[in-house]
């Protein structure tokens, strides 16, 4: 069986294993104060344009999103989404154990727009009860989103500026970043998103690392006081901090990251195109590394034999969505042997 | 100034305030093991036919919310509503500042439809990816609702049985029951909701008490479990509990909550008759003491003049939606002037 | 039976009764924006010299408490307090509830030293491993404390100096308070306490009313930022929150508050005076309305045919620490009679 | 310089590194539920003797505690510990943070007594306030204790029947257990600690491995129904799960984890001999690897140009506690190097 369900299938890229064998016994400082996460930061600081950032390191996306979040709302505050972000859904109610509430509010291909999200916020203030509710103070997006869609440099500004306006603090997911940046089309770099949130995180474990997600605070605000006693409080400290500082250490040298994701884009892009050439229509176009064609049952039944991907629920359709991903170890001859199939179709 | 704005304007029904002064420096036993409280608790238990209920008296709605639903759901589980529920939008985050999600669900009318609840329960449990949601363990329901709808016997039956199925606790916000039960149509009595619900509260603030809500679990199945310990930890439990067990207990003698219920309700639908005969049309067709007319906004400016009444952000339309209230409390010649101003329309 | 076990067993003050009555037909606003407390609040702002102080009025301590440390504390921050106090022994984990630890130091008579705390503080700031530690941020006091002593002006002046000097806010407990003000050697008032504290709370449920607490922030430095919310949100807030003005009007309409205070300080200081009359100890030497004998296992047994009193448990001495309280409604001629049984000792 | 400051300072044991290398483009299921998790999972029920243990891997220690502690208690309920315990000083209130208070007790070289516990759960049951207090729900015990004492196997006996007298479930961090394992006149197993305890924790980043500990409920009694969800809500799952699997299942092949404990042990003991040999006195007397010789200043001064090991805060006395750690790492001519300085003094 090969798998396309999924973007961490397997370990890590092979010169992250090199570094640790080269590394192992090197004697280090704990938590995160080591030489490998200093080095990391630098690099980190350098790739965003932002010479003063923090750098944090997580194990996990939701731990990064929980303690970011934990980090910064007051009890009666709450975080606005889409109805299809990952902490409103995929989470197990993470936010909520910390205290808050997420604001869902409709989708639109993965995305929150401003429109929408100006709607929400001139209303909530306008409401003269607005007291009794919770108050919004932060917007989470995901780029790439839950949908595999991009946010456009356009609509990133529209959004910051709205959180300016309404003194919220903008935060990014980027779990998949890495093949964000490298769709086609994209038309932002890391450099931007540093402009336009007040923190993100860099995803690592679904771009190449076996773990690990770089957190930034781009500003010079203080945003992030006392971080490290919350990200100890959550249970998010390492201490063997040294695995996340050489994984990104090394994700962040001779442009590993770009590489990486660009390799994902590629053979995501040569499936796309294989399925469009046979007619498919899709769920959602999206330009990374994940694709959502809506195949005939007979189809989906067929490649089970082969392939692992994920299947939507069946409601009595004759076509289903499914889900198809690429990642920064799918191997060229393995997207051969799909493509063969598709072509069949 | 008249005031419709809403049914808490007021202090409380005379009878409860000569209890007050008639037993004002008998000493008693605190934080509700008094004598009032004990034969409020027995007369509730025989109102509601179960001998065994457990009862307990918070100071508010929210507080009573808030205490029920913590003292029930385990960490990663949530609690469904209507998206209109009180718990969703005006508790200001009350249920997840205890750490659970809100899982706010499409309203119909201000109510929860067993059908959507079902479709909510069959997706989440189909979906091999809920261990990573939050699970639905409890249904919180209002009647009247928020918008002064009522759930037929036949909705609460029917949402009933699918919570049996599906093992879910279901919580109903009895903030307005004492009107609720007095509507035009109100088929269910004190009785079905005691055998429909597994814990429910009869509102006492907004139905003649000064505060005060009587929390009733009419099941003989423990899950009032360390309740107690629980209501003190959120800061619920009154050191006097004295002042909430003389209210219910007057309440609940000589069918006092059934004639305040009945006074309040009668005076909304002289109020309702008023404006229907005008040709108004309502936001919802609600039979209890809450009515929705929505008015022509030049009706609106000038009975600003005279009474005070919620009126719905103005977003450009030519007419609002309004919201009048009776209450225990309205004097029957207060509705006459607004009445005559209706006529006027 | 006569009862000398709380000061909370009767209901409350004749004149807040009265003036319950004279205006329960009022229509006013709600949540606590009535015309009721906006005069207690100016009135409590008078008394404590501090014309800008923010004021809110809670239900009972317990809530007191759990909003103002939740509303100020940051997640890993916690509050000290002496191991005897009442946030860290009888709220059922109130604060825990809301994600903060309370850090409890030796206590000496019920008080926290300014030394213990000093100690405490340099210690922590100097453990290089502090920012895996729970900050502290706060300091919790209580004035009288559980054990019925007070803080004199100058430990208070410490005590602040050392908040000052940590960035600690400090908190002062006043649920007795009314009876701190009038004990024996207070050197005390209210406007020492808003000048050294920076948020405290004056103590209605135990003296005189039947419930409430007043919220004092007495310094214009915006701590109490968004409180409104955070006190919905813990279901604080009252609907009728005219309920609260009223009494804290009342109580401070003609120095009512200084005379009920005094009364209980008079009659506590009979029983007292008769206990050392017969030569018996006290567990701690409390100038105010609560009173700790330590009597012969006899002698409570006698005591016990006719009053109710608190009795430590019995661990097998001869002598038990017992507590008697008087209170705003201690009846002279009930002091008469324990005075009486006191003398047959 | 050669740190001896704690037992995290270098990469993995390289039998780990090499399995990881070999199976780092085998596709495997995600979130623990891949082949070397599983395989890792019945080769601990083996070593424990419990076929039918639920076995989960967590990254970090206090990440397990905070995840197992928040599964099991209810909101009012408390988790008791020595003073000393790692959940009470350095997980910066990660416990408090879920909402439950950390019942601190009185430590005798850093082990909570059977006597000590009796005694709270004999006061608190006795107390007639109790249900205002946290309810005693579990016992936290560390062993290797934080300061590297061992609990005998009659010791965990008596806690063990003392938890079952009063329902309380009974928590091992083991951390350090591989260690503790193989101390110097260590009495109890594996299979030991499996039949006193409901809940513990199998300790991998301090004895070999990257990151991980095992969770191992070794009772057939549900305490872990849907831990999983919690484990995801607390943001602890980690997404390549296989990392955790793999580490576990080369600790619990050959015995490795006993070898590696065994030999951190006799490093340690070398250390411990060589200090005594010249008459140093020890903080307290550790079996396992962590000593605490009191050192003299100037001997700690000479001491730090060659090693880094922890040094108590100088209160102003003449000699100091410090800390030595060996590991699974330490190099025996390192320690060469330590004891040639140690013979000097």
């Amino acid at each position: 069986m090969i798998k396309f369900d999924c973007d961490y299938s397997e370990g890590c890229h092979p010169n992250i294993l090199k570094k640790m064998i080269d590394t192992n016994f090197v004697q280090t400082d704990t938590y995160g104060f080591d030489v490998y996460c200093q080095s990391a930061i630098q690099k980190i600081r350098k790739a965003c344009g932002k010479p003063n950032a923090r750098v944090y390191f997580a194990v996990g996306g939701t731990q990064a999103n929980k303690v970011v979040i934990a980090s910064i709302l007051r009890p009666h505050q709450g975080v606005i989404c889409a109805e299809s972000g990952h902490i409103n859904v995929h989470e197990a109610g993470a936010i909520e154990s910390d205290g808050h509430k997420v604001i869902a509010l409709a989708q639109k291909d993965g995305k929150l727009t401003a429109a929408t999200l100006k709607a929400y916020l001139e209303d909530f203030w306008a409401d003269p009860t607005h007291p009794h509710r919770v108050q919004p103070r932060m917007v989470y997006i995901s780029s790439p989103t839950e949908l595999g869609t991009l946010y456009s440099k356009k609509e990133l500004q529209e959004i910051s500026s709205i959180c300016k306006k309404y003194k919220l603090v903008l935060y990014l997911d980027g779990a998949r970043l890495g093949y964000g940046l490298q769709a086609d089309g994209a038309d932002f770099t890391l450099r931007d998103i540093a402009n336009f949130t007040d923190v993100f995180y860099i995803g690592g474990t679904k771009v190449g690392a076996l773990c690990g997600e770089a957190i930034v605070f781009p500003k010079d605000n203080n945003l992030d006081e006392d971080f490290f006693s919350i990200f100890k409080q959550e249970g998010a400290v390492m201490a063997k901090g040294r695995l996340l500082g050489i994984q990104f250490d090394v994700l962040f040298t001779d442009n590993l990251y770009e590489t990486v994701g660009r390799h994902a884009i590629k053979e995501a892009m040569r499936i796309k195109k294989a399925f469009k050439a046979k007619g498919i229509k899709f769920a959602v176009n999206s330009p990374t590394n994940q694709q959502f064609p809506i195949l005939p049952k007979e189809v989906i039944k067929k490649f089970k034999k082969q392939f692992v991907f994920d299947i939507a629920p069946d409601l009595g359709q004759d076509r289903l969505m499914t889900r198809f991903c690429t990642s920064w170890a799918t191997k060229p001859e393995d997207v051969d042997v799909l493509i063969k199939e598709i072509e069949k179709i």
